[in-house]
């Protein structure tokens, strides 16, 4: 191998990984817009045929359960009222392989209400995602509240290989 | 040409589409911090000389009519109580051509009133840009606020082609 | 030098500057997942040595102070009742040494209280950070309420160079 091209290959490997961030990025940002406009076949299209979107009231396995969430009586009223879904930009962390990925990001659900809009929901959410022959789709989505519950917080610090949580110490009797 | 000539070519290509995006993403992410300041100026220069701004309350047509929008008692108004026009991350595409790109994405504007900061607005923003010999421009942004009105969704998912709004049947009368 | 070399090199240059502005958003958006779930170390770990965390209410002179501010009472407060330190999409720019950058984005703090969840503050930061032998580190971060003082506008507009804030005139007597 000439010099040329390893430096060739060195900056096609490294043009990829900025591509699977990018395309992995515009997928978790389309959720938000398809979502609120109902686009219910093209929200579910964003996962793995199998993939899991795991809320905290709800557990959705395959695209189905997630058309048919996009569809609902309930979902459809948000829209109606007036609502939206904002995604933070995601922090997105491509596996050793290439072939996998996880995201972390915040959402805030945004309902708007006869007295003005109000924050009705702050959320932690873990996107697992895996390369597949059509591009990256999800594998896993779980979102958890942040209304205090401890599994919020753990799923935030998950995605930081080696973070370690401090823990208050019980207090004292 | 050369195997070693069109791998260059491709990395070139691949590189430039990835350029663009963030040229555009970083056009969009400076209106907040810009209007937020009163730099009406350089508000107003992030659009093409006659570009559009079109909001549900007030068109603009031109780059006078949007840093007068900047400069007006009402905008300064905002600034001096405290405000916010925060962006959420753009999903932006270029177009085949590589010279026109849209974005689609969310606002909250948030302001300070007396008794703690207070979520105004969420709206859906759609931005129509073009390359000019000094970098890309706006030529056309549409914000809607999501009230319920149903061309702010419409607005959302026209940034997507192909995707198919669910609409719920009319009630029954 | 051959054309292909030219070539080369010229894309080595252009991918670092989009690797740079890459670890840099990376950094900034690891710090509300890392504060959120109470990761005190990596979140002073974010900072240089000798890093300043300057907030309205607190000024953090060095990783121990801020490692602190993570670990204290009232930080686990806001974990224990639930919280969100949500920040949009920051905008980067690397110097034209390469070595140094800064970045302005907006953070937004939300909290869980008995009656929903409730925005706190909105607020403007600027980033400082420059290249270490191990990575990117904050050298500096200016944190300031936009609650109407003039000091936050005017973070926002120092980003960018020569933007020009408008200022009404005082108002007659």
């Amino acid at each position: 191998m000439t010099d040329l091209e390893g430096r060739l290959a060195a900056l096609e490997e490294r043009l990829r990984l900025l591509e699977d961030e990018r395309e992995i990025t515009r997928l978790i940002l389309s959720y938000g817009p398809l979502v609120d406009s109902g686009c219910a076949g093209d929200v579910a299209a964003l996962w793995d045929e199998d993939g899991v979107y795991d809320v905290d009231e709800i557990l959705m396995t395959g695209r189905d359960e997630i058309d048919a969430m996009v569809r609902s009586a309930g979902h459809q009223g948000w829209i109606g009222g007036g609502c939206a879904h904002v995604a933070g930009p995601p922090h997105v962390t491509v596996s050793a392989s290439g072939d996998e990925a996880t995201a972390i990001g915040y959402t805030l659900m945004i309902v708007n209400r006869a007295d003005g809009f109000v924050l009705r929901r702050a959320t932690a959410n873990r996107w697992r995602l895996r390369r597949t022959p059509s591009g990256w789709r999800v594998t896993d989505r779980t979102s958890r509240v942040l209304d205090g519950r401890d599994e919020s917080p753990g799923l935030l610090a998950a995605h930081f290989p080696g973070a370690v949580r401090h823990r208050p110490p019980p207090a004292e009797s």
